[in-house]
């Protein structure tokens, strides 16, 4: 059964997270399940494995094609192998192959999932649901790009109410301002405004889509890249100009790196310059809800960090109405995004339930917070390695437990070695027990044990009963 | 885009974590990571997505088969294909599909994970780890049997000493003690054991695995069965009597519903009398390994759990020294297991690492104590939500954020409505706040705000930044 040479890595854009590592996720992901808490959503799980009919054409043809799919099994693998009929070599193409041979996939994003789910339960009427797990995606794995990574979403379904909108964005601001983050942008923008303006700029609908994708690069390749991008998709000059002219000219983006130039700043203000250039009733509609929203966030702690971004435009996937996302200074990209999608539950054909959600990536999360020393000192191992000479190995056990017993985290040093080679292994990288307890045949005869603050020297014998006391005085860098 | 009846339900063996039963799995979880901590074990977590290369051949020829395989993509897939060869009806077996079709897999387990780490990376010398992650396996579902479900494993590489043994048995016994877990057993046996026994009854080397398979069945299908399948399985009658008289006559077991009907009990007993049995080297090592073992889990925690199993075989899966299972009266089946497994990091082809550790599993812990109503009221969701009448939602907001400044957990209710909807909301199955707060035009001019028990009806006025003092008195069933 010995196999030399099997490859001990994880797959490609996959991760082992090794405790000091996951010590910092679960730090952050402790943080955000109780300020969500606090904000009133209820934790929900769904399965890594959802039917595929589920998954399909509710992210876009990428979408669809970074879907991982699960290869049938047995006699449905028969079965799908004989369907794919005469053999020729017609079907031998990835589509057709992956129709017949796959009816389940992985988990893509957690909105899908919550849609199925409020369409198949009676649930709350107002759901208010958290969800903090990892999706699968088969993109080209890169620096910080992961195929499995956790999202963490916050959602609230069954109401068209703005206050909707507010909660789950003050939600998210309050996740990262207990994560210690602060001159973080909620940018928001409007999906239905976005068709006006494009509409007002005469872009036609056919081109709308095309369009949506330029326009939300613009913090990445900048006016002079989004206006070459719309021409190379086809987009006259003239209306380009009129477009760019109107998101710019509302002076509404501010987000980091373009520098604003005219008019006055703030949402508001934004707001009132572009409704002058908006004539269609949903435009006009689509700016009297953000006015709204902004008011509500004023209200809420998201208040600060509220900037409207009419470039904004989340990818072509569900949303409807209002969309956020959250920008960093000094970040490319987003640490999370989100928005209304009115019509994702009803994609299931059973009811027609209004939703608004906030997704946050915890993966970049952890990578700014890791960079910019953003973590308190994390305590992962154990307080204390017993360290033992001379003594039955039944004893040691038996005082490993009376100091477990007594709240602390102990580690048994599981071989009989030299007391030195002992205390070395204390302060092992991956061990860094910052106490040892040492039990020879004298102290445990006293019902005792020697207590020793590893990076101090501190040391002092106390009874087995009273060391959980005289450990945590020691942990504390006091004297005992 | 709208799809009608495409199925809600989550697939076949996956299931929906709706928020009461989460609070239920969270909890349980929470307490194994305290206690895994305490014991000095470090977390731990692997990739949902394996190399296929790194999973087959470790589970057995069944476990082969009921791993989930990841259909190849885009040019993979078409190379695959290609592969596959010229047309023709031969390759179209499930077998030579799945080998071409698929090279990663979904984790099966959580021991051969650990196994390809501690291969891969430096780690401490003796590495303790605690991994609760969920495990795929295409296993027909049926009542209590799930195709995800978690594992709760605690492991010690780099060690043969019986320390580690008895830390990772100590472990999970403090476990079920936290748990609420009274009367079950830590049945213990041993591989070598076995093996000699069969050797002493005269069973062949040929024979020893379907030997072991029937022996395994002991508690289910009681000795009478055991017989009969040593028989179907063409171990001759004298020797199946002869093991089935060392199995029984060594009194060790004593597991539920089979009785014990002669000699002593307790485990020293039972391995004093298997003793006079064995005469091979290897076997009266592993005696006196269990006799060690004996010793050190009667200094622990495990003491008043430990029984003697001589039928526990646990599968054929990488085990090579004790092994041990956790019984529970009037439940079929374990809740965990496991042993010593000396050869599997080696089989990965770098280093040999010896290795011993014990999993739990989630859902037979979670449905024990659904069945024996072992779990403590938990509140998931809002203590209090956030009533209001003729204020503006912004003052909503606003209010909602200082109770949550507080430490409470609020919901708002989101659209205007009248009163008593609200409140009879707030009573509505999954939500269930247990306090009501009410905002109006009076209160908010007074800065003040109406808290009310919904349970009991008590009420009272305080101010807004009064209300969290207020809330907890009258959550913990006080007046005001």
């Amino acid at each position: 059964m010995n196999s030399p040479k099997i490859s001990t890595k994880p797959p490609s854009g996959m991760r082992d997270f090794l405790p000091a590592e996951l010590a910092r996720r679960n730090h952050v992901i402790a943080i955000v399940r109780e300020v969500y808490g606090r904000h009133g959503f209820l934790p929900l799980e769904t399965p890594t494995i959802e039917n595929l009919s589920t998954l399909l054409g509710k992210y876009g043809e990428e979408g669809d094609q970074l879907l991982y799919r699960l290869l049938e099994r047995r006699d449905a693998l028969k079965t799908a192998l004989e369907k794919i009929g005469p053999p020729s070599d017609a079907w031998r193409t990835p589509q057709l192959a992956q129709a017949a041979l796959a009816e389940e996939g992985l988990r893509y994003d957690l909105t899908v999932p919550l849609a199925r789910v409020v369409a198949q339960y009676e649930l709350p009427k107002f759901f208010k649901r958290y969800q903090i797990q990892p999706v699968w995606r088969a993109d080209r794995p890169g620096k910080g790009r992961f195929r499995e990574f956790y999202q963490c979403d916050v959602d609230i379904t069954g109401t068209r109410s703005l206050i909707a909108e507010a909660e789950v964005c003050a939600a998210v601001c309050e996740v990262l301002h207990a994560l210690g983050f602060q001159g973080f942008k909620l940018r928001i923008n409007h999906r239905q405004l976005l068709r006006s303006m494009m509409h007002a700029a005469g872009i036609d609908l056919a081109h709308e889509a095309a369009a949506l994708i330029a326009v939300d690069k613009l913090d990445k390749i900048g006016d002079g890249g989004v206006r070459e991008e719309l021409a190379a998709r086809g987009i006259p000059g003239d209306s380009a100009n009129r477009l760019m002219e109107l998101i710019l000219f509302a002076e509404a983006d501010a987000i980091f790196g373009i520098p604003l130039t005219r008019g006055p700043q703030g949402p508001r203000a934004g707001l009132a310059a572009i409704r002058k250039h908006i004539a269609d009733p949903a435009g006009l509609q689509a700016l009297t809800e953000l006015e709204q929203l902004v008011g509500l966030l004023e209200a809420s702690p998201a208040g600060p960090h509220v900037q409207l971004s009419l470039d904004l435009a989340r990818g072509l996937g569900y949303y409807t109405g209002a969309i956020f996302e959250i920008a960093v200074p000094d970040l490319a990209g987003s640490l999370g995004g989100g928005g209304r999608y009115d019509d994702l539950v009803g994609m299931f054909g059973k009811k027609q339930v209004p939703a608004v959600g906030f997704s946050i990536g915890l993966e970049r999360i952890l990578v700014v917070m890791e960079e910019r020393g953003m973590f308190p000192a994390l305590s992962v191992g154990p307080e204390l390695l017993l360290c033992w000479m001379g003594v039955a190995p039944e004893k040691v056990i038996a005082v490993a437990h009376q100091l477990r017993a007594q709240g602390l985290r102990v580690e048994v040093f599981p071989e009989e070695a030299k007391l030195g080679k002992q205390l070395q292994y204390a302060d092992a990288p991956g061990v860094k027990a910052p106490l040892a307890a040492i039990l020879g045949e004298t102290e445990l005869a006293a019902g005792e044990i020697t207590l020793k603050h590893l990076g101090s020297g501190e040391q002092t014998r106390v009874a087995i009963a009273d060391a959980g006391g005289a450990a945590r005085v020691l942990l504390k860098g006091g004297h005992v």
